[in-house]
């Protein structure tokens, strides 16, 4: 999945009645970092929330936001003033605050884990905000001591969906077209890669959506829903951290539903899956989208808890493996995984390849692409070797715990 | 362009009633090189020529051919015997016929030309057939002494494509709907990526397709289109290699029509354009798609003077490029050029991106992608160095002659 900067749609027809523009914040001046600009230029077209509910992926669908501007402060939140982000986040705040409030606390003590870790590389900062509400702030550490490149991406989007994509619109019986439907999307992707060919890649996402009621079906009940998880990409496997990784992940999910780990896991095996390969990108982790059939608060928690287990399920590992020894053929193999990650990212992932055809923020989105990649023409590890294991647990998913 | 392997379709929808499948040959013990194998398996889903006209090219369409087959032996031929391939190549024979000879005579000689060059590596060749006829040869020189990976490959496909692709069963009224349409493909596939960061890539791709008429349309007409091309992809601009490259292919275009490099230099522009960059991949050339608006053995000349200019377009600049000395900056902005390549691959390119999603021979289908690549978070060259001056001209596109 992308930074949530790839919160964008795939590619409108430039005939199609779909494309609309994100309206202008109400009170842009009431936000604590005052961003004075001309005109809003709403110019780049954005993809719907890819967690978006299952019975609108393939509908035709797409929204217009505003081109983003680049800030030199962080501004304390990137909510509308609308949004109730004054005094003090409480349990009685509304999710959009709460989830803003978890992702940046997430993406600080994510930045501060790997800064830790890595003993040298620093986070490089990029702010960003939209006229109309909502921005981002991308973090990327690149070439670090013990990450080749590290992204830890946030962002806020207010947008505007077309009415063909939400649920409870066409429900409504109306002869007439409601018209589009205002969206948030707020979220925290992160991908960070290790130099150490025994060092395993980890990415992680978690987003939080909600629309508004359509203004001409005033009774179509507002909609939310979550999406995300965590993944692990080794270039070898070393079953004591696959074990602990996926461990972290279950015991994440128990706290919220012991039904979550098995079909979050059977999920990401599914959604990772490099296709034209026969293939998954890495060993798994958890995976969900669309989850809104649950009690919100409850899922509020779970995806805080996801969040929060970014840094137990991954530190220990990279701190075992990160000073091991390896050969040119372990660096060569590490490559040639990577370059399969490239084509996941490129080919498949919904967020990425919508969001690149769109108008996202590319350099956030394409964070997530490795340093270094590599194809050999038809490259086929050894029977038996350690690259074969590898390549077969990508090919045959296994249980871990 | 990918290699001709990559002739293959959108994906189809398994619900859809365009999915078809090839016909066995009719006489496919009278081959050269008899392959005798159980009952032909259609397995694999197969993308409709890039180069079918654009009127069709927002069809859903898909083909299904059978999966290829791994052969010891090249064979004289791809064709089956019901095109008439033996005896003598004369002009008397067939445009497939012709074809074929040409491209694979151009594979001979562009693969002598390249080895010439290199002066140390040595093309891998694998070779392929499908029981109902068709087939292909994909020779790799990977980690030579001047290129670390070069492709070139030759394809002949035959296979079924749902009616809606095709132009003429379109206009034929009838209440009853045609049956899919058999087509014929072939083509030559190239990607050359030297090491030196001085030394450009280049990639050039001729193909020519044929229909039948359809069987429940008798009336309608066959149809056949050449598509193809050749551009250069370097990481820094010599003004004079630039010049030649393009000046070769301006004569190869004047001997058949002076419009043709005008309108063809213009076409590659437009076609090699990485949009969410708003840059081009690399410098350009010809490209033309659809092209049957003309004597056709007018076109087949034009094809084969193309592919004949391929080496004296290319090597000169190679040899003088090749060991020029070079720092590791200019090996990392090479590097990050590559990452561009793939980025327009994998993200665009229609044979590519279809080509993978629908089972075509992968190996040969990724040998375009380079030995390696990379990608640096928000990578910007200082205003006027020589890696600005590249991306200047990949983001407004010049006349070099």
């Amino acid at each position: 999945m992308p930074p949530l900067a790839a919160i964008s749609s795939p590619p409108c027809s430039s005939s199609t009645s779909l494309a609309v523009r994100t309206l202008p914040s109400s009170s842009p001046t009431l936000r604590r970092v005052s961003i004075i600009r001309p005109t809003p230029k709403p110019a780049s077209i954005l993809r719907l929330p890819s967690s978006a509910p299952k019975m609108r992926s393939s509908t035709v669908r797409c929204a217009v936001i505003e081109k983003e501007n680049p800030e030199t402060e962080r501004p304390d939140t990137f909510l509308r003033d609308s949004d109730g982000q004054n005094g003090s986040v409480s349990s009685s705040s509304s999710v959009r605050v709460r989830f803003e409030k978890m992702i940046r606390d997430a993406q600080d003590s994510v930045c501060e884990a790997i800064e830790r870790a890595d003993g040298g590389g620093k986070f490089k900062e990029d702010v960003w905000s939209r006229p109309g509400g909502g921005g981002g702030i991308s973090r990327v550490l690149q070439d670090g001591a013990v990450w080749e490149k590290a992204g830890v991406n946030v962002s806020v989007v207010y947008g505007l969906m077309p009415p063909e994509a939400y649920r409870a619109a066409k429900a409504a019986a109306s002869d007439q077209k409601p018209g589009p439907i205002p969206f948030f999307a707020a979220g925290i992707s992160s991908v960070l890669h290790p130099k150490n060919p025994f060092a395993p890649t980890l990415h992680f996402n978690y987003r939080y959506f909600e629309t508004d009621a359509p203004k001409d079906s005033p009774g179509a009940p507002r909609q939310w829903w979550f999406g995300g998880g965590t993944d692990l990409t080794p270039a070898y496997i070393f079953e004591e951290d696959v074990k602990h990784f996926h461990l972290v992940q279950k015991n994440a999910c128990d706290k919220s539903d012991p039904s979550f780990y098995p079909r979050f896991k059977k999920w990401c095996d599914d959604y990772f899956y490099i296709k034209h390969r026969g293939e998954r990108r890495g060993l798994g982790g958890i995976f969900f989208d669309d989850l809104n059939d649950y009690d919100q608060e409850m899922l509020l928690s779970f995806a805080t808890e996801c969040a929060n287990s970014v840094v137990p399920a991954y530190i220990p590992i990279i701190e075992k493996r990160k000073d091991m020894p390896f050969t040119e053929q372990h660096k060569a193999w590490q490559q040639l995984r990577r370059g399969r990650y490239v084509e996941f990212n490129l080919v498949y992932d919904r967020g990425t390849t919508f969001g690149l055809k769109t108008g996202g923020r590319i350099e956030s989105i394409l964070v997530s692409l490795p340093l270094t990649a590599r194809w050999e023409y038809d490259h086929k590890p050894e029977e038996g070797s350690e690259e074969w294991k590898l390549l077969d647990a990508c090919i045959n998913p296994k249980d871990w715990i």
